[in-house]
């Protein structure tokens, strides 16, 4: 069997799951999530075999220090894993809610209800624990899924998928609801992309290089993340504490993370009083400034920042600062040069609060709060399979929710239109 | 300017006009609406001599007389027009509406913002009405919109785009908010729909070839309905009145309609009571029956239903008809025949109603309701783009609300991750 076959067999094979999976009670679900947990923690022995040849493998092959970090299944990560499928089953089961019905002249009774989308393909990079997170939002969300993860991997994921395939079964669901593609081809994901008969979305997790040829080359809908270029701005009528605290965390809590702050907006007007003491704050942390002429006019011993700079992901300790002529400046940098992920402003005006929130175009906005937050557990969504930066069906971090579309329900006594 | 260079024009000038337009307040909304209604009524004249010039070169170009038909801009067809940009006017504005507010342990409050998609092209074939109808969605959404009519109707839509532009410019907003594409080039097509960077979503309206090939081509987001093949079950526990009078509705009520049913399933417990009576509704009507092997060995004198039949959108006076042994028969038929439009079940039976709900993957099903209902107005939305069979963003009519998305807002007190 070659691997286009292979694939249109895992297709046929989700798409008839799909359906089962669909009309799956919640309690089946939820024991199918805590029994995965079970043969994880009852496996793990056999887990940490299959990763260390992975980690082996991955050594010979010369991966460096960073994907053989993020490849490692610690214990830490194992417990990690067990604990998030616990997590998944503890939460609301979104299928089936019910919204917005009401009656319409005709007599009949229009709603909608909240229905799983069917197949979703998952394109993601050598994380072992991502196959098991991705795993149980499909199922909880009442989708069948279909995984492929980075080739290096293949041993771990294989593994996990054993636990994943005996949960399924323990619950008495089908164990083709959640397959891990087993060969590490490339042309496996050429199909996975181009199978719309198959697959209804495909969330491909990982670098920008990745999702951009993921997204040319589908033919199926894509939920993705590209950029990470996030603002904050520091209003005139900022509170200095909260301008300072929240500067600082949105660069420095992590660097190498998509809701990190890459470009410091600041008014003129409080500019000279904020940069110097916040310049010596991120310059102690390590932290290479940028700054626009007028920055370097009030701090010349910075680095001057170029055009590429405000259209730059730094993912590291490099900012770039620009000051501004009040909140309509703002608004227009951000709305140039933000990737539309996170921005926020710091004011403790009402009026300027309200029209930032309705002017500035990205999944999250934000006032008073670090860029930071944008991440479905701290927005309350138990858990995210990524966070969109795409306009249409989800923007922003994608729980459950963002897994599943809404279809219309009509309740008649035997309507007719006339 | 070769075609390119102006579709890239007119991509710059509605993401700027698409800024303007997220901001827009509600009144100046509506203000622009009321006043293009105003200009079309005063512009009657100019609009019936630019459509006696597309009628006349049609008719030369030999256009058929349906393709003629909605072509023309009848008086009432203008009236139509002024009386959908008043319902427009009048409909709730979606955009700035705030839900599900709360509090994170962290501090923060979560909610979602609906927003505006951005830009709109919106590909339809020589019915100038639509031009109207397509510009007021787009535009009380908060979008800007990209037109681009079939080229028979090029004189009317100017004609048309000259009066939205007035309605615009008398309300203060862009009149780049709405841009009728000016050349019949098809090469513009080709180029609205591959500028990501412009356009955010693609909603096009015509015939099933029209829109493959559009998403096959497309490098932006599609919203798109292919065929509608609906289906009307009987089952068993049908009342014998609602079963007859929604069975011949679905079908003969308009025969070209998306919604109208294209297959009837009868539980075999009833066909024998139901079929004949049936059968002799639908030939005094002129429908051409197709049945399957046992509805033939009840009507001998009906055609037999090919395999290919299951998996035809008539638009037209042809019925085929199936016999099944129950609910789960039939909902296994529709799951895999139907084109996932709309569906209803006729039934007195409260647990299989519910569960034909759940378990039909359709973007309408109805209980005891014909499915002709599967329509904007009927539902409620005060008038649609268009019917989406698409699973992601939007399933079913949209309306106001699939032309927009949410965003996360967060407001905080200088809360920081730690």
């Amino acid at each position: 069997m070659d691997v286009a076959q292979y694939m249109t067999q895992l297709g046929e094979q989700a798409r008839a799951a799909s359906r089962l999976m669909a009309r799956a009670d919640t309690d089946s679900k939820n024991k199918a999530l805590l029994a995965m947990a079970e043969a994880i923690d009852a496996r793990r022995e056999a887990l940490a075999e299959a990763n260390r040849t992975d980690m082996e493998n991955g050594r010979d092959k010369g991966l460096d220090d960073a994907l053989l970090d993020r490849l490692e299944l610690t214990p830490a990560r194992i417990d990690g894993m067990i604990e998030g499928l616990r997590q998944v089953a503890a939460l609301p089961d979104p299928i089936g809610a019910i919204r917005d019905m009401s009656y319409r002249p005709s007599g009949i009774q229009v709603g909608k209800m909240r229905v799983p989308l069917g197949v979703i393909g998952i394109i993601y990079e050598s994380r072992p624990n991502v196959t098991c997170e991705a795993a149980s939002l499909c199922l909880k969300s009442g989708n069948a899924a279909i995984l492929r993860g980075g080739s290096e991997a293949i041993h771990s994921n294989q593994a996990i998928a054993t636990c994943i395939a005996e949960g399924l079964k323990a619950a008495g669901l089908p164990h083709e609801a959640v397959q891990v593609v087993e060969t590490t081809d490339r042309e496996a994901v050429g199909r996975l992309i181009t199978m719309p008969e198959y697959v209804d979305v495909i969330v491909p997790r990982g670098g920008k290089g990745l999702i951009e040829r993921i997204s040319n080359d589908a033919r199926v809908p894509v939920i993705k993340h590209l950029d990470g270029i996030c603002h904050v701005y520091i209003d005139a009528e900022a509170d200095r504490t909260k301008a300072l605290n929240i500067a600082i965390n949105a660069k420095t809590h992590r660097y190498g993370t998509c809701n990190t702050m890459e470009t410091l907006l600041v008014d003129a007007a409080v500019a000279g009083e904020l940069l110097p003491e916040l310049a010596e704050h991120y310059e102690q942390l390590g932290v290479e400034l940028r700054g626009c002429e007028r920055t370097l006019a009030l701090l010349p011993r910075l680095n001057a920042a170029t055009d590429a700079d405000w259209d730059t992901e730094y993912l590291a300790p490099i900012l770039s600062i620009r000051i501004v002529d009040g909140m309509d400046e703002a608004i227009a940098h951000i709305n140039r040069h933000s990737s539309q992920h996170t921005d926020a402003i710091i004011t403790e005006n009402y009026t300027k609060a309200r029209a930032f929130l309705r002017e500035v175009d990205s999944s999250s906005v934000m006032v008073n709060a670090s860029t930071r937050f944008a991440d479905g557990f701290e927005y309350g969504l138990g858990a995210e399979i990524g966070i969109s930066t795409d306009k249409i069906h989800a923007r922003g971090p994608v729980g459950l929710e963002g897994l599943t579309s809404e279809k219309y329900i009509v309740l008649g006594d035997g309507q007719v239109r006339s």
